[in-house]
C-alpha cells in the first residue's frame, strides 16, 4: 500500500521552500520595480498556500517513508516544482505559452539550461533571478539527493562513488543525512559566493555576477544574456567561469576535501584523475584543431576549446563561441563530449565519468576473460574490486541511456527534425546540457520545437537528471504491484 | 608457443580453394572473351602456386590447432584472401588503385558490399563474377565458421543460438563439424540455385540472375548494375530478392528445418519471431510514412519499404530507391535498422537480432531487479534461462560495438567527413551492410573516401564480420603473453 498522505506531506513542505525562493525573487522585482512584481507575488503566495495546506492537513501521518514512496516523491518533486515554478513566467505574459514556461522551468530545475527565450535581455530582473534560482536549487537538490537520499532508496550508481572515496572512514563525509546535507549546502554557498566576488572583480555587474554564479555552480548554464558568456569579451571572466564549471563537475565530497586543503585526496581519486585527463585531452586536441583552422592568437584557441570542453563535459552549457561553425571533426568531438557528463556526486548530468571509466575498464577486461575463460577477473576502481552487481548496473545504465537516446532521436525526427537536430535535442536534454547540435546549437534555442516535442524533451530532462531508473521504474507494472 | 607452420599450412590450403574459384572466374572471362582473361589467369595461377607451396612445405606438421592458432587463422584468412583476391581487379587496371581493389575485395569477402566502383556496367563479366563470388564464399565461410568452428574456439555469442535451437537433440544439426559444414553448403547451394531460377523466370538474364543470387544469399549486396536492384523495374524481381534476403538473414539451422518442412520449429524459435516482428513493424511504419508523402500506389510504398527494411536489417545493402530522399523521420528509422543485423548463424552481419532481444529483455529485468534486489531473475530465451556469463558477453559485445562506432565516427570525421557521413560510413562497414547515410548513401559510393579512411573502413568490415572479439583480441598483450 502506498501512503499518499506522506507524499503530500513531504511535497507540501518542499513547496514551502520553493515559495520562499519565489518570495526572494519577488524581493528582487521590488528592487528593480519592473512589471514582474505581481506575477512573482501571486506565484509565491499560491505556492506557499498550497504547500502549507498540503503539509498541514497531512500532519497526522507519522509513518516513515518506504522505498516506493521515496521513488514517487523524488520523481514528483521536480514535476511539481516545475508546475508551480512556471507560473511567474506565464502569468505576466513574459512567456505567453504555458508549455514554454514549463519547459523553461523544468530545464532550470534539472540544471539543463535549454531555453526557449529569444529575448533574454527583455525579461525583467525578478524573473531572470528566479530563472537562475531554479538551477541553483536543482543543482544542490540533486547533490543532496544523490549523496544522501538516493543511496537510502538503494538506487545504484550514485552510491558507488560514496563507497569508493579513498581513505579511512573518519575522513568520509558524515554519514548522517542531515549533517551531510548541511555541509554540502555550506560548500555550495561558499563556492557560489566566491565566484560572484571574482566575477565582480572582473567588471561584471552585481546582478549578472550573482546569476552566472548561481547557474555555474549548478552546471545549469542559464545566462542573463542572449549571447551567453560570449557576451563578455574578457579572458578573465571566461577563465573564472571555466574554473568554477570544472569545480561544479567535481564530486562534492572531493570539493569538500579540497576546501579543507587535502589535495592529495582529490588527486588520489581515480574518477577525478580521469575527469581531469579527459578535459586535458579533449581541450588539447580541439585547441590544436582550432589553431590550425583560424588566424587567432593561440591563447584564444586554447581558451575557446577549454571553455567549450568543460562546459559540455560538466553539462553546464554556457557558450563563448558557436562550435557548430567549427570543422566537422571538432563538431563530432564536442558532440562526443556531450555523452560524458560530470563526476558522480557533482551537479553535472550525463552518463558520469565514473560510469564511462568502469565501462572502458570492463570492456578491456572482456578480452582477458576471453583468453582465460575460467579466471574471475574483477574491475578495479581506486585499487579496490568493484562488485559485479555494480558493474552490471553500470552496463545496464549505459545501455538504457543509449536506448533512450535512440528512441528519443526517432521520436524527435518523427516531429520533423533532421537527424542531427533530433540527436542534438535529445542528448542536450537527456544529458542536462542545454545547447546541442543541429537546429538546437548554442546560437539558436528550443523555441521552434513543436509542443509535443517540448513535453517529450522535458521528460528526458527529468529522466536524465534522476539517473534514468528512478523515473522509469514508476512506469513498470512491477512497481505498482501488490 | 604459437605454431606458425600450421597457420601457413591451413592458410595454404584455403588459398587453393580461392585459387580454384579464381580459375572458375577465368572460365567466365573466356566465355565472354573480354580483357580480364589475363589478369584472372595470372591471379589464379599465383594464388594456386603460393597456396600449394605453403601447404606442401609445411606438410610435416601433425599437431592439432590450439585456440590461439585458431584465432589467428580465422582473422588472417580474410586478410590473405582479400590481398590475393584484389589482384585481378588491380592487375588489368579495372581498379587502378590497389587500396581501392583491396577495399572492393574485402568488402566482398566480408559480405559488406560497400563499393568504390563508379562504372560497374563497364567492368568485364569475369571480374564481375569474381566480385560476386567473393561475397558468396564469404557468406558461407562465415556460416560454417560461426556454426562449426568459432564455437570450438570458445567465442561467445554465436554458439548461443546453436545451444538454443529448440527440440530434442536428434533434431539439431549433426554435431560433427564436417557433417554440419556439408549440410550447410547443401542448403546454401540449393537456395542460390532456386533464386537464380526464379529470377530467370522474371526475365533477368542468366549472368545477372546468377550474380544477384550469389550476393543475395551472402547478404552481400554487390549488384552487376550501378543502380543496384532499382535497375529492375519489376515488382516480381524485387519481391523475389526480398524473399531470399529474408531467408539469408535467417539462422541456417532454421532454414534447414524449413527446408525439411518443419515450419513449427521455425516459428517456435524466439529469435526468428522477433526477426519477423521487427521486419513487419518497421515495414509498416515506413510504408505508411512513404504513402503519406508521395502519390504512388500503396503497393509501391509497401514494396519500397519492405525491400529497404529487409535489405538493411539483413545487412545485404541492395537498394530499389534512395532512402536518403525520404523525410528525416524515415531516414532516421532506416539508420536505426542498420544497427539490428540478421539472425545469429545467418550470413547477415550487424549486432544480430538475438543480441538485441537479450539486451532488451535484460534491460527491462533491471527494473524488476531494482524493486526486488535480492531475487535472482534470469533472462529467458526460448523458455530457458540464459546463463549470466552469456548475458554479460552480449552486453559487452553491444557496448564494444557502440564504442567502435563512436571512435570510428570520430576518426572518419577527422578525415574530413561530416557527422552523418562519418556515422554512415562506419555503420555501413562495421555492420557489413554496404550503403550508409550521408555521402555514402545508396546513390553514391565509397570512392571519395581518403585512402587512410578506406583502410580503416576495411578494418571495420573485418572486425564486424568476425564479431569484434575474434579480431580485437589479437591486439591485446594478454593474447601474445607466454
Amino acid at each position: 500500500m502506498i501512503n499518499y498522505k506522506i507524499i503530500f506531506r513531504v511535497l507540501g513542505f518542499l513547496l514551502l521552500i520553493e515559495g520562499f525562493f519565489l518570495l526572494v525573487s519577488f524581493g528582487v522585482s521590488l528592487l528593480y520595480n519592473e512589471n514582474d512584481k505581481l506575477p512573482l507575488m501571486f506565484s509565491a503566495a499560491l505556492t506557499l498556500i498550497i504547500g502549507g495546506l498540503s503539509h498541514y492537513f497531512t500532519r497526522d501521518v507519522s509513518k516513515n517513508l518506504n522505498k516506493r514512496e521515496g521513488y514517487i516523491i523524488v520523481s514528483l518533486v521536480w514535476v511539481v516544482f516545475s508546475l508551480f515554478g512556471a507560473l511567474p513566467f506565464y502569468i505576466g505574459g513574459a512567456i505567453p505559452s504555458y508549455t514554454d514556461a514549463f519547459f523553461e522551468t523544468i530545464s532550470g530545475f534539472t540544471t539543463t539550461g535549454a531555453s526557449i527565450l529569444n529575448n533574454i535581455e527583455e525579461i525583467p530582473h525578478g524573473l531572470l533571478f528566479w530563472r537562475s534560482i531554479t538551477q541553483w536549487l536543482g543543482g544542490m537538490g540533486m547533490i543532496v539527493m544523490s549523496l544522501a537520499i538516493l543511496p537510502l532508496l538503494g538506487i545504484g550508481g550514485m552510491q558507488l562513488y560514496v563507497a569508493e572515496v579513498p581513505g579511512p572512514t573518519k575522513d568520509k563525509l558524515h554519514p548522517r543525512v542531515r549533517e551531510t546535507a548541511k555541509r554540502l549546502w555550506g560548500i555550495y554557498i561558499v563556492f557560489t559566493g566566491a565566484q560572484t566576488v571574482l566575477l565582480l572583480f572582473g567588471g561584471m555587474n552585481l546582478f549578472d555576477a550573482i546569476n552566472h554564479s548561481l547557474t555555474t555552480m549548478a552546471t545549469g548554464g542559464y545566462s542573463t544574456k542572449q549571447a551567453s558568456v560570449a557576451f563578455y569579451d574578457s579572458a578573465y571572466i571566461q577563465y573564472v567561469i571555466t574554473f568554477f564549471m570544472f569545480v561544479a563537475g567535481t564530486n562534492f565530497t572531493l570539493a569538500y576535501f579540497a576546501f579543507k586543503g587535502k589535495f592529495g585526496k582529490v588527486f588520489g581519486n581515480e574518477e577525478f584523475r580521469y575527469y581531469f585527463g579527459f578535459v586535458v585531452a579533449f581541450t588539447l586536441i580541439i585547441a590544436v584543431g582550432l589553431a590550425l583552422n583560424n588566424n587567432e592568437p593561440l591563447e584564444k584557441s586554447f581558451r575557446d576549446s577549454l571553455f567549450q570542453v568543460v562546459s559540455m563535459m560538466t553539462t553546464t552549457g554556457f557558450a563563448t563561441v558557436d562550435y557548430l561553425n567549427w570543422t566537422p571533426f571538432l563538431v563530432v568531438l564536442i558532440f562526443g563530449v556531450m555523452f560524458f557528463g560530470g563526476s558522480a556526486g557533482s551537479t553535472g548530468g550525463g552518463i558520469k565519468i565514473v560510469r564511462i571509466v568502469l565501462l572502458l575498464k570492463n570492456s578491456l577486461l572482456e578480452f582477458k576473460r576471453l583468453i582465460h575463460p575460467n579466471a574471475v577477473i574483477p574491475v578495479r576502481l581506486n585499487h579496490k574490486a568493484v562488485k559485479p552487481s555494480i558493474v552490471t548496473n553500470v552496463l545496464a545504465f549505459i545501455v538504457f541511456y543509449i536506448l533512450i537516446f535512440v528512441v528519443g532521436t526517432v521520436l524527435m525526427s518523427a516531429m520533423g527534425l533532421e537527424l542531427d537536430s533530433a540527436m542534438g535535442s535529445v542528448i542536450a536534454t537527456l544529458g542536462n546540457i542545454g545547447p546541442g547540435i543541429g537546429s538546437v546549437g548554442p546560437s539558436s534555442n528550443f523555441a521552434h520545437i513543436p509542443t509535443m516535442g517540448k513535453w517529450l524533451l522535458s521528460f528526458f530532462m527529468l529522466v536524465g537528471r534522476l539517473e534514468l531508473f528512478t523515473v522509469l521504474v514508476l512506469f513498470t507494472p512491477a512497481f505498482w504491484k501488490k
